[in-house]
């Protein structure tokens, strides 16, 4: 298996990889850098200690902003802190994911309905979607500049590790930030150089998640059944680190999609709306 | 203002057109094709009628996959409309963007809740999980997908233009769609060879949206008139074609936080929720 940023491969070859079988796709395509870096993306769990320049950092959230935005609204907030007492203070709270505290960076991707508020009041006019629609808007931005964080992180010889647990603990991490009324974490992201990179998770086949024309349903428990056997074989579940093993325990060949199972049967981050009411959006 | 797909200019250079003014930020870093890219990304209004190779469609939703995905769960689908028919009759619930009607291959990013249910079926397990954190984890798992898409079909010499109108016609692009109970639209994406280069839109200035260690609002209206500004004097808006035209009329002068106003003024898309809940999604 390749180590290290070059890419030999072709993008077949890379395809391949990802899905764990020959899917026979994309063959014959043209030597792409960036195009073979995003199919070989992988996650980074454990970083140097090594601060990141600051003129990179700035480049990096310049691509965050370069970003499409939902009718140009640009209703996301990202808070930067390179400060290690606030990055331990959160990494605490996420006691399973020691990787946060290594950081030299960790990023907060926030929706923010706060400045369209502000922009409304500077005109006069009544702020009228506090609805879901706009909290999904305000949503997607964020993980829009999100993503473009990663790529522009990745290009650059950085990793990252999204962090949804953020939202395990908004009561804190909001007054932490500063956040206003109005503005919600979507996401963190630990930032920062790689200790080394983590293999590519193996993903769902296409047939599963691409649909040609229409959505397709009729061979999915098949096809799950076959990917938990491909993953299976490639990267077995540890018996005793499945999803809710404190309410299921420990149990011997569960695959990717009993795993789901155990994590989707227990209620997970249930007080999220009523949270989001305190801060001022009823998401109606 | 340079055309085409070459980079010649630097990072720096990059950053300072992106956001209108001579910002210091990204001064001495080395060349970097990919990092150039993604902050100089353009949107894309105008497609040539070539189809997209499939090997390269392939490789580009390959990319999308391998997106990161909250937990592993995956929640997420992708509809792919490469027949005209199908793709004309968005065009035409969506009149005010011609030029998805133009795109030889049109992408419909779904959120998707239906596949974590077939897989706590499977193990005989309750799907316990049909709250507002679920859709925003299966929502940002579509819009990584997307965001991984653009940048893929960006390194290839594809345009895209994500299109959140979807949105306004889901009662017809559902059943269009074979969408089950449990998935729903978050974006389209016009996906093609672009006809020519948009300009890269001007964004709100960093002290804005991306805030060291806390929140900062202190000079928020002071920088939003200034934005206002900059962006007048480099695209003005022009007066019949502002936000909500139909409710407040043509307008001069009326800069971003104004414009931004008119629209956020006026509820949009306010039956979301009532139509999710017709989908089996409650989102409490």
């Amino acid at each position: 298996m390749p180590e290290g940023r070059s890419h030999p491969e072709t993008i077949a070859e890379l395809i391949d990889r990802r899905f764990g079988f020959a899917t026979g796709l994309g063959h014959g395509l043209p030597a792409n850098p960036a195009l073979a870096a995003l199919i070989d993306r992988r996650v980074t769990r454990k970083f140097r200690p090594d601060p990141i320049p600051e003129a990179l950092l700035d480049a990096v959230l310049a691509a965050a902003q370069s970003a499409p935005s939902k009718s140009d609204l640009q209703q996301y907030s990202i808070i930067v802190l390179t400060d290690p007492a606030p990055i331990a203070r959160i990494a605490g709270w996420i006691s399973s994911m020691p990787w946060i505290a290594d950081a030299p960076c960790f990023l907060v991707f926030c929706g923010d309905v706060f400045r369209g508020r502000t922009a409304c009041a500077m005109h006069d006019m009544p702020h009228a979607n506090d609805n879901l629609d706009t909290f999904l808007n305000a949503a997607v931005d964020a993980a829009l500049a999100m993503a473009a964080t990663m790529a522009a992180a990745d290009s650059s010889g950085l990793g990252s590790c999204p962090i949804s647990y953020v939202r395990n603990h908004v009561e804190k991490i909001a007054p932490l930030l500063g956040l206003p009324q109005g503005v919600f974490p979507v996401a963190g992201l630990a930032l920062g150089w790689p200790e080394h990179r983590n293999l590519p998770s193996m993903r769902l086949p296409p047939s599963v998640v691409v649909h040609r024309g229409r959505y397709h349903s009729e061979a999915l428990e098949t096809e799950l059944r076959a990917y938990d056997a491909r993953r299976g074989a490639r990267e077995p579940l540890k018996p005793d680190r499945l999803k809710n093993h404190e309410v299921y325990g420990a149990a011997e060949g569960v695959g990717w999609s009993g795993n789901s199972a155990r994590q989707l049967s227990v209620p997970e981050r249930y007080g999220f709306r009523a949270w989001l009411r305190t801060r001022g959006l009823a998401v109606d």
